[in-house]
């Protein structure tokens, strides 16, 4: 018989697997990434370093920052037939579903799918490190009826994303607060849509079923969704006064307030938040929107008096997105190019110690029915 | 603070669902599928009575079977755009890949795909059990450079799956134990696959999207993947001798044989394979194919002797399903489809008592360094 163990809806606190990737240390207030601090790395680096630490456990040196930057690059194209995909998806398709198809698609390219040595594996995760992007950005292209934007060369990894994506180079301050957000949304321990990962890659499933269950988890609007879900709501609200009027509504509703909360800090507020506020005063500043900057921050105060809950990640990247001209729809999608590199480690990780993820259930229904 | 509790790798033992949907009682050895036992029902029922008692909680009466059945074939059909989707895939895409991007794809298609009422419910269940049959055979057809087979109205459920599969009408035994192998295949408790379904729905994501990630997981050969692994397995061995000497190797190796063990089950015959093994003998004798039962009961004694194992469903179902002349590369197509039932019925018990599933971890990498 299954043990008998206390149920706890959601796994809330309970220990489902064990890795050396990343850990939420709430006490300390810290997001630890193989041993560095996650708000430290965003102020001090880049994603590209990120990227190093992340699939080879160090940081770089400048010449491993250079030959991986490198080897990203000669991976940005896909293959024409690869896009004629997005041709037949009906018009209306969301971009994460666009996402989702196509990393899916994926997995016929990939005449190495099932070999997961060191070296095949950091081959795959560059090859997809450098294709989603282009895949996040020319889905929405082809979707909407326009061509592809090819992927520039000369540009740096985060410079070329924002590139293929709004058809026009950013200055410095846009690309350097792009990078940051892709920093912060680059892993995060276990939630959702990396557990989804893991559970999937232990049938043995390949790397590219395992991604293709993360977006589709990533979508929801408790996970990822949650910072579309947030500019919908701000741009609803208008103004200070009209988004305060909304969220009070919302809560004499009992509807939750996207952007807010989180399973492990819940009471604090996420330091990644902090970080994405300040990118988003500057930017504001930059472009004479602090309107907007002042309705953020006068939502937090209002649920925070409120509720008590503080925002999340989700609730300053959405304006931050928004200041950048990117279109709302893909601001999941972004989110997950980024998280690509926390879920590829997990992937591995997961593949080189396995166990077959199989929880039992406490059955509720009827007994000893005959046909 | 995360609480501390035990880490059991893979929750094997913990209890990740309240469900009124189905549960494995191992003392009493039953499958209880919504209060009746699975082989009793897969004895005396069809695959169209447990559609309706997953998705009604009743077995139906002779007008209820048939107004489902008359709704299921008016959804059979697919539109012309969505199969041009396999087009583009490359050609040695593997079947289960087809399928995940086909249903990821689906999500375009439903313009009602965020509305989650009973009504609706019902209908995307209906939808699905009606459409996945027809895109399990055509995308291997359209793969295969062959054209799609229409599907047949005046045909029952099963019987038309497998003459989309073969393009020829199955005779009765064949019928009734191809339909008995879709029962056996579409329920069973907290599996990976409906883990993995309920962990993304779990988000507000979607059905398409949950539905998609329970096909990725599907496809690894320690879930659903087992069948067809199974399959090259009895091939490779061609004879009794041959196969028995296959097994000894595999084993002086220390690899998993394909097709043996459960999570749940281990130590006792798998009551599904038991079902499955009497259905090749009678296909077996009939097709003067007793050779190849003999060789299974051969590796099935095998493996008890020498592991203490037994065999599960997938062992069995695999040289049925090649006695029943489908593609090799179908058979777990094929699980997944019978599955798709169950599926759905997770989904929507998730979706209406959701809680996040965002559990912890073990944190076992370095701490305390700087950039
Ligand atoms: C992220 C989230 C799912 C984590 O929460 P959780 O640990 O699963 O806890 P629950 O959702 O069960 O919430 C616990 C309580 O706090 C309340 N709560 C949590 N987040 C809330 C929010 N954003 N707005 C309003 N109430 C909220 C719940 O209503 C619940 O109250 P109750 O006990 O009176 O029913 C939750 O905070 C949420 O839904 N946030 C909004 C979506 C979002 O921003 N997601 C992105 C996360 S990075
Ligand atoms: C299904 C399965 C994953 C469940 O097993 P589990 O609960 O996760 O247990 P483990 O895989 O850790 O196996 C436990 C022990 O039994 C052994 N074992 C289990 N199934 C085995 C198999 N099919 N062949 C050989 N050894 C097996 C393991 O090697 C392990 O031995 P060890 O303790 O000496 O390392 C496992 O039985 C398996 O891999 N079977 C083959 C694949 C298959 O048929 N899958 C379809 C399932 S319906």
């Amino acid at each position: 018989m299954a043990e008998q163990t206390v149920y706890k809806p959601g796994l809330d606190g309970v220990i489902a697997a064990e890795t050396g990737i990343s850990y939420l240390d709430v006490e300390a207030e810290e997001i630890v990434i193989r041993g560095y601090e996650l708000i430290e790395l965003a102020e001090e680096k880049k994603y590209l370093d990120l990227v190093h630490l992340l699939l080879h456990c160090s940081l770089p040196n400048d010449s491993e920052r250079a030959s991986l930057q490198q080897e990203l690059k000669q991976e940005y194209r896909l293959p024409p037939k690869f896009f004629r995909l997005f041709e037949q998806l009906p018009e209306k398709t969301h971009p994460m579903d666009a996402l989702r198809t196509g990393i899916s698609a994926l997995s016929g390219y990939d005449e190495r799918l099932n070999e997961r040595n060191e070296e095949e594996n950091l081959k795959k995760a560059i090859l997809l490190l450098a294709k989603i992007p282009n895949i996040v950005a020319n889905s929405y292209h082809i979707l909407h009826g326009q061509k592809p934007v090819k992927p520039k060369q000369d540009l740096p990894y985060s410079d070329n994303f924002l590139y293929m994506i709004t058809g026009k180079e950013p200055n410095a301050r846009e690309a350097a607060i792009f990078d940051q957000s892709l920093m912060v949304y680059s892993e995060h321990e276990m939630p959702n849509s990396t557990f989804a990962a893991r559970v999937i890659a232990s049938t043995n499933a390949d790397i590219c079923g395992a991604l293709t269950g993360a977006v589709a988890s990533l979508k929801g609007n408790l996970h990822g969704g949650a910072n579309e879900a947030v500019m919908y709501m701000l741009l609803e609200g208008e103004t200070i006064e009209g988004f305060r009027y909304l969220l009070y509504k919302k809560l004499k509703n009992k509807e939750k307030v996207m952007g807010f909360g989180h399973r492990v800090y819940m009471k604090k507020m996420d330091p990644r938040a902090a970080l994405m506020k300040e990118a988003l005063r500057e930017l504001a500043e930059d472009k004479g929107r602090m309107d907007l900057f002042e309705m953020c921050e006068a939502g937090e105060t209002l649920i925070r008096e409120e509720k008590g809950l503080y925002p999340n990640l989700d609730y300053y990247a959405a304006p931050v997105y928004y200041l950048l001209d990117i279109p709302i729809e893909l601001y999941t999608p972004i989110f997950y190019a980024s998280r690509t590199l926390g879920l590829c480690a997990h992937i591995f990780e997961q593949h080189s110690n396995n166990k077959l993820f199989r929880p039992r259930v406490h059955y509720t229904g009827p007994r000893g029915l005959h046909p």
